[in-house]
């Protein structure tokens, strides 16, 4: 059967010129370069596609109107940036937090309940009202609240609210209900329940007696999980994040991502890295996914955990703590543990990241790494995550082994007091060692944590450029000459994030063949002071040639989704 | 900021006439229609898409060259039909049989060693080699066969074949070596070893001993599932079958198709109904899946399990077994649990397919779906899967619940002598009862539940129209009144098995709109005999618009992936 062609001519393409193309002119544009230098630029001419086609400097030939692009804007001289990259998140996380309600801030009993009756108006398909932050000492009530007051705004549908210390939790009579929690239930070891003087519970439970409500809490629907992935999307947009790592993903997480992708609902990009090396194969299969919906989504590799945290003294580290001699924290893997479970990873070309707060759990992940190199040649990319306390020692190893830093600047102002009481004076040279780390020549890839922390990069930046918190304090900085220059900072939210998760060809940087991923600002980063950068007010965010959201309107849902 | 638009009438796409658009013509077409009605056709008209253009009847006006198409296959007089589809069949395992190895034809020793052999080294890369079928009698050995005889032409890699009956294992040294069995391993309780005069292990193990090897088998790995993907969808290809519905897909199959979606190797159409309620709602997440990859994938709904089998006497019967009157089978669910199960399958709109094989068993489905349609109106299009025992009382009742028999014509052939011992004469009349579902207004979708059966609709097509197996017996058919007509049957094979799945928009006819799914094959299925019909030849497999399977060629690498 033989196959005929006519008239080849005819399958051509349409003309490659001009066919939608937009341009962003009269910009005070910068973007961090291939090799780290810092570029400025007046415009940018992106394709239909959403993919740059030229960068237009000052005193550039213009772009010819009809014959090189079709829509132009006016930037009316406002400051263009690449999109930022937070290169360390907790995506779904970030989305269920806005889920819940806050009432940290909240300064009296009725003040709360009524934050708690337009929680509930504006959330009517929620299962379960959830939140935290009540404190019943700063409502002077001298007393706990009771279910009582919480049925009279709520009604019938269960409501579990944390004390601020996470040591108690106000349930309303639905959410009793729905526990079993009656005036027969004992108080279980290590807790106790309020209870009136015939004994039935008034509504608050403490301690160990919070699992009985606990265990209630319904597990996220997958439309709860759609719902979350929403809100972190506009979260991360306000803030001019247009790309993210997310460290931890489940396949429950993936599957909703995949969702939104399948609907053009996906508009972040989201390099992930599995929740362990199971999720890791069930997600990847037999190796890191393609880049999916036009470089919005990829399984990159996977998250390990070698140890915990220095807050709750579970980092690991080399000598005890200041504050608990009889402790140096809690090591999740030894060194051959983490090396088989890295091993298991690269033998499919999977990316690894490992959580390292300590620096007996960095010098492990670094002498890992070492060994490793041996076996799996080429471009790795082994991520150390917070790479939180470092012996000075081990920074040069850390550089010979080529191990990326992904740090995030907010927990350095956050954590100060508590590290200085953790580690005491001797060990803080190598503590959020940022400069020092970047002078030995590891790149760093900077973050947030979020929702650990807010994934703010305008605060990170002002962080990462003065080690101060967002009072300005401590005068000169905590351990100034860890500072580093703020176009290192710009780099480490963009360009160096981007390569931290094998994007660099993608986005990250505003030049042509790589996605139209940008914000328009208030602030210059490279100019401004501290507080100027940490105050900056993103007016518009584009990803892919679209723009998802401006100041003005907020959500951008009509942006072409499928750019 | 405001967005201006110059020339708008260069932003429209290219002449939608004859864009790439290709004519199929001088074929004997034959297709369903969408009332039922055969259709006969010369010629198919289809766009670079893969969507059907015009179909062509005999007196139409022939399309123009260049300016109506681009490309010209003459069909040389040959027979085009719609695609099969084979509504119930389990593609992984489909894949998964066709990576073991078959020994069921040999008739020596040395001939089984030298398949071995072949095998092995056809399949450098399987970690295992796992196969069945073997039978020391049919080959006149005398003795069990071991391992040090599978040891000389298989090397280290273990090996693993199950004799013809299931109630054994032969083992290479490799296999026992990974299963730890040495003199010293006792006998289970309800197995044994083939030992030799000193104890040790000779390389054959018996009934419960096999679990000491089957146990040490590796799960598959993800590129296990990959290759299983590839070879099921050739198997599906050769025999002339285009989509098909898998029942039972697991989370681990989603992802192998995902993987191969996402790399345009996904040419086979997949309507997956997850296994259980939890698989369904991890893969499809707050409802189906939406159409993937071209209408390549989509997740639809769920199967469930009302009964067993009847070779196994687990199929629920109304009245205890002919040949076991001390039993009525082994009921898997009663109504109640049935119906809160498909009850929250269908409240997120997921479509359900049960299977019932016993007359109790579909009674009870039956219950079930007239209870459930209270509840929820509109196209619910519940399924029973194999629906093969009824009883004559409850065929009214089942056309009156709208429900689709999903049926398999080949397992009336293959069971009919097992059927006739487990029910007796009496209750045979509603047995595999094709044309009484049909008579009484009941949609039926035909397949093979593959890899139980071969994937053959021509065999299906063949043992609908006549009651006969491939040796034409029984003379004049098996209850023959139960026959089918040509036409009928080839309505259960593509447009019927299309509506099963939600599909009658997309594919299972060829008419302007739907997808060019067709199969070039020498024989008219309308006007053959029972014979011919199952000797039918495919010489060419096309999936929208794409050719994926030559006979000549065999797979059909070149063709565009993306169609």
């Amino acid at each position: 059967m033989r196959r005929a062609a006519f008239a080849a001519a005819l399958l051509l393409g349409p003309s490659t010129a001009a066919w939608a193309d937009t341009l962003i002119d009269n910009v005070r544009g910068t973007t961090v370069g291939a090799n780290g230098q810092v570029e400025q630029f007046t415009g940018l001419l992106f394709d239909d596609a959403g993919t740059i086609k030229r960068v237009i400097h000052a005193g550039d030939r213009k772009p010819r109107p009809r014959k090189e692009y079709q829509y132009h804007l006016d930037g009316q001289g406002r400051v263009m940036l690449p999109g930022m990259i937070d290169a360390h998140v907790h995506v779904m996380d970030i989305g269920f937090a806005a889920l819940s309600l806050d009432l940290s801030d909240t300064t009296s009993l009725a003040d709360a309940l009524n934050r708690i009756a337009k929680f509930s108006a504006e959330h009517p398909d929620r299962p379960w009202i959830i939140g935290r932050g009540w404190n019943q000492e700063t409502w002077q009530l001298g007393r706990f609240p009771t279910a009582a007051e919480l049925d009279a705004v709520t009604g019938g549908r269960p409501v579990w609210l944390q004390r601020v210390d996470g040591h108690a939790g106000w349930a309303n009579s639905a959410a009793l209900k729905a526990a079993g929690v009656t005036a027969a239930t004992k108080d279980p070891a290590g807790g106790s329940l309020d209870r009136a003087p015939d004994g039935s519970p008034r509504g608050v439970l403490v301690d160990a007696a919070m699992e009985l409500i606990d265990a209630k809490v319904p597990a996220p629907r997958p439309e709860d999980r759609d719902l979350a992935l929403a809100n972190a999307q506009q979260i991360l947009f306000k803030r001019g994040i247009t790309a993210v790592a997310d460290m931890g993903t489940g396949i429950e997480d993936w599957q909703a991502y995949r969702r939104a992708g399948d609907a053009n609902r996906l508009y972040v990009r989201i390099m992930a890295y599995a929740r362990g090396p199971e999720q890791m194969v069930l997600i990847g299969g037999p190796g890191p996914s393609p880049w999916l919906y036009q470089d919005r989504l990829r399984l990159n590799g996977v998250k390990l955990y070698v140890d915990g945290a220095l807050g709750s003294r579970g980092a690991w580290l080399k000598a005890p703590y200041a504050d608990a001699p009889e402790t140096r924290g809690l090591p999740q893997l030894n060194q051959t543990q983490l090396g088989n479970l890295m091993s298991r990873a690269a033998m499919d070309n999977f990316q690894v990241a490992v959580h390292a707060i300590g620096d007996e759990a960095n010098a492990t992940v670094i002498g890992a790494i070492t060994d490793l190199s041996e076996t799996y040649k080429g471009d790795r990319r082994w991520r150390i995550e917070h790479a939180q306390i470092l012996d000075p020692k081990d920074i040069a190893r850390f550089a010979r082994s080529g191990a990326i830093a992904s740090m995030q600047p907010v927990h350095q102002t956050s954590d100060r007091v508590m590290a200085e009481a953790r580690l005491g004076p001797e060990r803080l040279a190598g503590a959020y060692a940022w400069k020092s780390l970047k002078a030995a020549g590891v790149r760093l890839a900077f973050g947030s944590d979020a929702p650990v922390e807010v994934a703010d990069p305008w605060a990170g930046l002002a962080a990462a450029m003065s080690r101060q918190g967002p009072d300005g304090q401590p005068e000169g900085g905590w351990q100034p000459q860890e500072r580093v220059s703020p176009a290192e900072a710009l780099a480490a939210y963009t360009a160096d994030a981007a390569y931290a998760g094998f994007a660099e060809g993608k986005f990250g940087r505003l030049a042509p063949g790589l996605r139209a991923d940008f914000v328009l600002v208030d602030t210059d980063p490279l100019t401004a002071n501290p507080a100027q950068v940490r105050a900056t007010k993103v007016l518009e965010t584009w990803i892919g040639g679209g723009k998802v959201w401006s100041a003005e309107n907020g959500l951008e849902t009509g942006t072409p989704s499928t750019r």
